[in-house]
């Protein structure tokens, strides 16, 4: 089956978020990058939608010209991003969707609850798919937990404890600094800051991987730098529909914490741990037991873990991306020797034919010092054993 | 600039390399998959090259159909991988190189010394790039870590303890499953087992982060499982060019170990840790100081750090793959839709508007709560606190 | 200067705390064991005190008993620590108070805040010390937590974490164990389980190190096994007295965490973490550096810290415990050699003559090969390779 | 029974091998510090004897006066430990043994293989006990390890690796610092350095656990600091007598290892890890298994190990020091209100009856404000709400 065509709206130059999600929706080579608006200055949005490969007339000033331009086509995009400021998540959301097409937002989905009801509404008249972009819900040991839960490992849940809990506003002196200012007046970030920043993904993660729903809260929320109007911390204690309590602490100023996304479940019969931090590892200890620990890709797993891991075990699931800075080392190599310059030397740190000779040489070296109780054998290729033979060294 | 073209040769349905190079030369968009020789039987490699996108001339039934068809384009493939069985590695990637393509080949680049040495002649003679597939020396902290030592921050390296020890192959009862019993005989592995299967990738790390080659060396080999011709495990100690004692352990009986590539370096001013199941963090020690954690993507990192990596501070640099699993459902969920069947269950957990939704009523609860010393709060949206209002739940 | 003496209460025979108070007594020689009332019964009080070497005047059968006789010596106790049940400290602390002894109770002090606040005053009239056992704060490096906080390390103190949650009390099922049941029963433990079990010691942890009492707090108590009164777990928010927020979490139905007591103070200037699971790293990240690690025992640390260890660094702060096993086993050989009977074989452990010859050996041989690239060595000691003459092997 | 007597050679003030003998053998009550040489300048060791409460008949000026002084008496003691330096414990451990009184040595027991063998000899015939302190194996979960292979739950032992590595020796610096430079000078240290100090107790170690004795090895022995003669760092391969292999690294020179004696096991059957800096848990993956945490003072453990620990399973086997502390704190309260001076404000810290006060109005307002949803709640015992009344703030 051929891929599906896929438009990203927001995402423009030097943006985080873009990449990102053109990461993600290119990785399994399922969708291919077919429409998009860019950037709110509709020249810009243009070219650089261009000089990433869009044909020029799907590659639009904005929105509203995606919109029109994609509803006119038979090969109109099927899935729409929607990862534009947080404010205008809603009106493009919804025209989208009223529109026939399938969207992913990112999060926040809206400013209000009357807003989110509204896109609830419309997604559910519609037919058409609604996705928030929860994004660590799709870790594989995440998943497994929840399957986990679901069928019955831990009995009944009788705790969640989730944390997201960072130190990056922690400095007090960046109360000036208008990158770190925005997010805790509530002129630009709205009654939250924290909790809607950071606390909603550890909020949805618990609520995803215990499958209920919170229905009862009650927060603690301080602004640790007294010039923030908006909470820099906060505790929130909640009940969930199926009888689970919860505790979720959030916090900015943790000095130490890097990004502390952390999920504890304690049911009837056992407990899970999991960080984000180290998210190939899940720390599981059935009632009476001992602490056990789960590999993200062992066999045996669930369904759910097994869809949602690309790379064997013991490897960190990063593994492809180091795979892919070769390639990025090759691509600039490659492209240096045909523009007839240097290559950037940041770059030209890929192995090469010099390192699979020294290699096998340093196999046959080990293979007879193996076999001759251990003698010292010379390890370099022959080539490479007059020191005027080696250029590369 | 636009993509450069790429070529695979070997990765057929159902490996597991073969994957690995499409997702790393993808991801970043450097290289386009344009043509493929896939399999050893022509119509299965012709079938699934095509499946997986090629044009149908440009998926070949074999690598020689391959190297004749691309030598007569003008858009030939700029760079060609050769994933395929060790002993072709060295006639394919010299047929490949002499015809002037740029080459990558996976590990070992060739079974011989003197084969080494005729691809090393050849990729000079042609001005090609060979390059080969350690990949590991990918990761943007191992590549920090090289800088380091380039700079000067550990002085002269003293020591270098290398290890890649696991014990997936410990089961005795393993010497007749035919997945494990090839690894361990002469007569289809060469020479040299767990060594040349793990030890180089540890060996060409150590080389590659001292920026030393080996010179020497003496190896203690065993097979721990007797019926085992070739190594399951290797002590290797070694002598280093500018002076360098190393120490590499490699093993494959280590049961408890899962991957185990690890790396240690101590210099006169300091000492340096980094484990591949922890890529994210490197334990730093300057001579007479505390240890201090490096985070990858922590910012006055080096630029060949810099440069590869694609994820912000404190993600574990696999988030990446967890979002694209959001996509992976999608696409799933949007086909199911297109098809008129029923979704895949595992796929069909991506979050939706009704959690963005849920994520809003929330905010607004903790932010209430707040403000009224914790007054529990109802967290529900209010479409969704008459029972019969919320059908997903 | 001589030893002080010292008087035990409660610490029966069998009981965890009795031995535990002589160990600490005892460690570093500063008091001498001298009376006890050891018991409720008073004859096997008597006895016991006797077997672990009282004189038999000053083994007594209860605590007016041994107020009575101690009272009446010129040579009285210097301290007596009261580790009754919780329900008796009260009087038992009073009436030495008052008759003018030292007094170190086992915590909870008293059972309500009437009998608190008599105690105080008390004290504060007699001039005597009534300290309290809460006995993490004796671990090296939360005094240097402290210090740091007092020294103005961390800047003012923003937010204090403090953790204690374990998963022993998790099985539903020991609803009707009376060794666990009793905690959550009003009527027997009063008007709090685990807070006032566990969440007590974390409170004054966080106290102690931030140098700041608590004003308010807001509790969140749950019982997680339905059928209990008494709460299994805690959330309790915090406002500190010089400004610090603090966030307590204490639990019995974690499974998966042994112990949890935990500790993570933020301040304007840097972080820190503390563990009681491994009390010889403290991790401590200055605003806008490295995460570092402080290990107990290196140079530099406070005099707090250093005043309170004794062993060298890197070694677990347990180590004395490993040597004084050797101790324990040859205590065992001398007795059974003594009683002309057969050692206890698993104290027939302690390394020997032999196992000191045959480092001897290997140090030779190690020497030996290392002067002889490598060369394979015997490591026995001559005596040893006639297999007849190893006797031990 | 009553205490056994202990006598002790060296560890004279100032020394660290001294007080943790004292500590070791007095821990447990089992032994009584009865008579001592401790200082090899005579008045210096009975002055200081007598100020650690030795009779001053039985603090002996040097080892003969002490070997004569006991042998006279009835009440002689049961145990002599050798703890002077080094090239000493030969003649001194020969002369107890020759009078019939058991020896623990401290390591290494002699100076060369062929006094090693006479101390053997002189043991064997005499009947007495002759001890070698290998501390670390007096570890609750090193027993247990060895507990493990001995009832066969690894199967034969195909692999021992044992690492002693530290970085406290790294300093090029330190090649003039008499307190470093004897150690790496073969006229002070004889003809091995690192080996001799660290090496053997990691040989030690792994033959205590797996039963086995080394027969041969091969050794690569370096001084990483090229002024030393002796070496700082080696790498050993061993053949044990039942058939393992064992692979030994000992290193002064690994800057950013504390400590860093560890061993792992693999067997057929499974693996096993473990590290003395963090000796509470031992890791342990059966084959086809998970990894699991074992914890020291599980219940279920072998008798070796349940012999060996003296705190509950979650707490750092360290914890009775910490309870120390609290002791030593008040002994020097005592001390300092006895002898009305001011107590060292670094002892001044050990908790009291107001934190006993505290802790109870903390209990009243959790249980009050977890009984009304959470609602504020004053913290504070009410004597101390007028700041007036709290004069200990």
């Amino acid at each position: 089956m051929g891929k599906l065509a896929w438009g990203l709206i927001g995402g423009g130059e030097g943006s985080q978020i873009g990449p990102a999600h053109r990461l993600g929706a290119g990785l399994d080579g399922l969708f291919t990058f077919s429409a998009g608006a860019l950037d709110h200055r509709p020249d810009a949005g243009r070219a650089y939608g261009q000089r990433l490969g869009l044909a020029a007339h799907r590659a639009y000033g904005d929105w509203q010209e995606m919109l029109a331009g994609e509803q006119a086509r038979d090969d109109r995009v099927d899935l729409v991003t929607v990862a534009t400021p947080n404010a205008t998540h809603f009106e493009i959301t919804k025209a989208f969707l009223e529109h026939g097409f399938h969207v992913l937002c990112e999060k926040p989905m809206t400013m209000t609850v009357e807003e989110g009801e509204e896109i609830v509404r419309i997604a559910r008249a519609s037919g058409r798919i609604c996705a928030v972009n929860y994004g660590y819900t799709g870790y594989s040991l995440v998943r497994h937990m929840r399957a986990m839960v679901a069928r019955g490992d831990l009995g009944a849940v009788r705790l969640v404890k989730a944390e997201f809990a960072h130190g990056h506003h922690a400095d007090a002196a960046d109360a000036d600094n208008p990158r770190v200012r925005w997010r805790y007046d509530p002129a630009q970030a709205g009654i939250s800051a924290q909790f809607a920043d950071c606390g909603i993904h550890a909020l949805h993660m618990a609520s995803f991987v215990i499958g209920q729903e919170a229905e009862r809260l009650s927060a603690d929320t301080v602004s640790c730098i007294g010039s923030r109007v908006l909470e820099d911390d906060a505790m929130v204690n909640l009940r969930f529909d199926r009888g689970a309590v919860g505790r979720l602490w959030t916090s900015s100023v943790a000095i130490g914490r890097q990004h502390g996304l952390t999920l504890q479940v304690f049911g009837e019969k056992g407990g899970l741990r999991w960080s984000q931090e180290q998210p190939n590892q899940l720390y599981w200890m059935p009632l009476g037991g001992r602490l056990q620990v789960i590999e993200r890709g062992e066999t045996g797993l669930s369904p759910e873990a097994d869809r949602t891991t690309r790379v064997t075990i013991g490897h960190a699931e990063g593994m492809p991306l180091a795979f892919a800075n070769i390639y990025k080392d090759l691509a600039e190599a490659i492209r240096a020797q045909k523009e007839n310059r240097e290559i950037d030397p940041a770059a030209n740190l890929f192995p090469r034919a010099e390192d699979g000779l020294r290699s096998m040489a340093a196999v046959v070296a080990v293979a007879e010092s193996g076999k001759s109780e251990g003698a010292w054998k010379d390890a370099r290729p022959p080539m490479f054993r007059d020191p005027a033979g080696d250029s590369s060294g």
